[in-house]
């Protein structure tokens, strides 16, 4: 896109030469997510034009550089948010690469040599290793491309909050992510319960692992029954009669970014001693991690695959959550491909 | 109190007989909390008159019933924020009373029997021994009081949330709680830094064991740099700001009930993963181990003494923030005593 109410057309951009611990990959296929729309629309306020979106991409090692280790051409490969950090920090030290202060996001960034990062609408890309992670051969590349960002974006919370059995974990949101983390979760062994505004996705709630599905409408009936709940809901909602949900030192992890502060009664946190709290995707090695137990796991994004010309109509239809449950760009019909 | 305006006066009440778990003390002194101005001037909206504030009570024993165990006459002993629960619940059976649902407060609740609770402010008072603790020889009384609530408020977060070696915590505000909080959480081990509005309070903070003491006035050079920070702070301010304080995985608790919500910008806890929790006072298990620990440490409330009379007047100067740093009532000041 080359404004912000432009509608998407095909350039050309360049691609790094390959360096010695660089990789270069066949782009497949590209996931397309909620923020990608937003940095497309400008909505966050700051775009660099033409931009080239995606984060979410599968694809297929062609060439490495002379420094690399452990892939080789025609492996399958994923590349998330990140493309580069400043790989020093403690943060960075410890593999949580994703919440480095220079880190450089997959596009709408400037790289480290000072160029606009452009993302996976595209054929090809080159990445430093670091930032690849190796995808199964257990997964097909659309299903897998999702998991890049929703997948440890609902991975990291669940793991480190610690889903698994005997815990009470609610996904708040049944969409692009909220039907990845309720494959994880109850593959985690979590009794898991979808929460949604409507009954309309019980079916594929249920299909997909959850052992319960409430709408929200009643939350009085829900309260005190919750360790952990994963909200993936991305507008402003009434957070505090979500948090009285929580029992005793429960957790609840808000991933979206509304327009205006939360808000919350400070009794909402009193009660129960419960937290809220905040994650941002999260590092290398636990990206691996996730794909490596999606794999076992048999968890896939559930996607509709689109060709580019369909981009537009795909934001359009994503604006107003009309998609069960990701879209995925086919990069091989990019015009002129 | 007779009603929100009325001035201390001193009325005659009856206690219920000892019954066989019971115990009856007879009160030396009773801090005073600022919960006790919100509640005697109908602050929190719903006040029973007469109201007999005091949930710090330090006293002695008395008499004790025929199924007490553990307990004479002479010991010394304090109640703080309640005096029953339901003692069936998963929270009671836990230890944690004070997140019952059907706790009884020490004064302004409804007890067992009917009737209005009513507090320290007082000569004696009869109460089950589980909501009793033992205050140890070497603890003045009435420095042991405003342990009973200040001190349990601080010492749960501190301990829950891993004060300790090689942690770093703030403690905002350096007041009733913040003072004896400091001296908990060097204590523990920790590196304790105190976070006030001015430096009028440096050196009773250093003197009390903070290593360290920063206004809030230049809240960017101490970005990410505690791993937990306990906020005293009972009115609104801006939170998000704070929040930015915590390193990766820090947990901001807050204590303070403000008039209005609170209010956060969604990144300033996605950002390093950070949490934000509440917690109430503690149980009755964990209130008898900060007991000891104070005795074992040399913890102490720094307090005003004052006479039944000057009640009125030191609740004045507690609204202003007037007091270094608790006042305690001499309750054989109370006339006709």
């Amino acid at each position: 896109m080359t404004g912000p109410a432009a509608p998407f057309t095909t350039v050309t951009i360049e691609r790094r030469d390959v360096g010695p611990t660089d990789v270069l990959l066949d782009i497949v296929c590209a996931g397309v997510c909620h923020t990608d729309v937003h940095h497309a629309r400008a909505e966050f306020g700051h775009t660099h034009y033409p931009i080239v979106p995606g984060h979410e991409i599968a694809g297929v090692v062609r060439e490495v550089g002379s420094e690399v280790t452990g892939l080789a051409a025609g492996d399958h490969v994923g590349i998330g948010c990140l493309v580069d950090s400043c790989r020093e920090c403690a943060l960075c030290r410890a593999g949580q690469e994703s919440y480095c202060r220079d880190k450089v996001l997959t596009y709408n960034a400037i790289g480290r040599d000072g160029k606009v990062t452009l993302g996976g609408y595209s054929e090809r890309v080159v990445a430093d290793q670091r930032f690849l992670a190796r995808i199964p051969d257990s997964l097909p590349l659309e299903s897998a491309a999702p998991l890049l960002c929703a997948g440890i974006t609902m991975y990291q919370p669940l793991r480190h909050w610690g889903a698994g059995p005997g815990k009470r974990v609610g996904i708040l949101g049944f969409g692009g992510l909220g039907h990845i983390g309720t494959q994880i979760s109850h593959a985690l062994g979590a009794h898991t319960t979808v929460l949604e505004l409507t009954e309309d996705r019980r079916g594929d709630a249920e299909r997909l692992g959850a052992d319960d599905y409430r709408t929200t409408g009643d939350l009085e009936a829900l309260r005190d029954s919750f360790d952990l709940i994963v909200s993936t809901v991305p507008s402003a909602y009434d957070l505090s009669s979500h948090l009285d949900l929580l029992d005793f030192d429960g957790t609840f992890v808000n991933l979206g970014v509304p327009d205006e502060p939360l808000r919350i009664e400070p009794y909402a946190v009193l009660t129960n001693r419960r937290s809220l709290a905040g994650s941002m995707s999260g590092g290398m090695p636990e990206t691996q991690e996730m794909l490596d137990f999606c794999a076992e796991h048999g968890i896939k994004a559930e996607v509709e695959v689109i060709s580019a010309g369909e981009l537009d109509s795909a934001y359009d239809r994503l604006s107003k959550g009309d998609v069960r449950y990701r879209f995925v760009l086919d990069t091989s019909t990019i015009a002129g491909s």
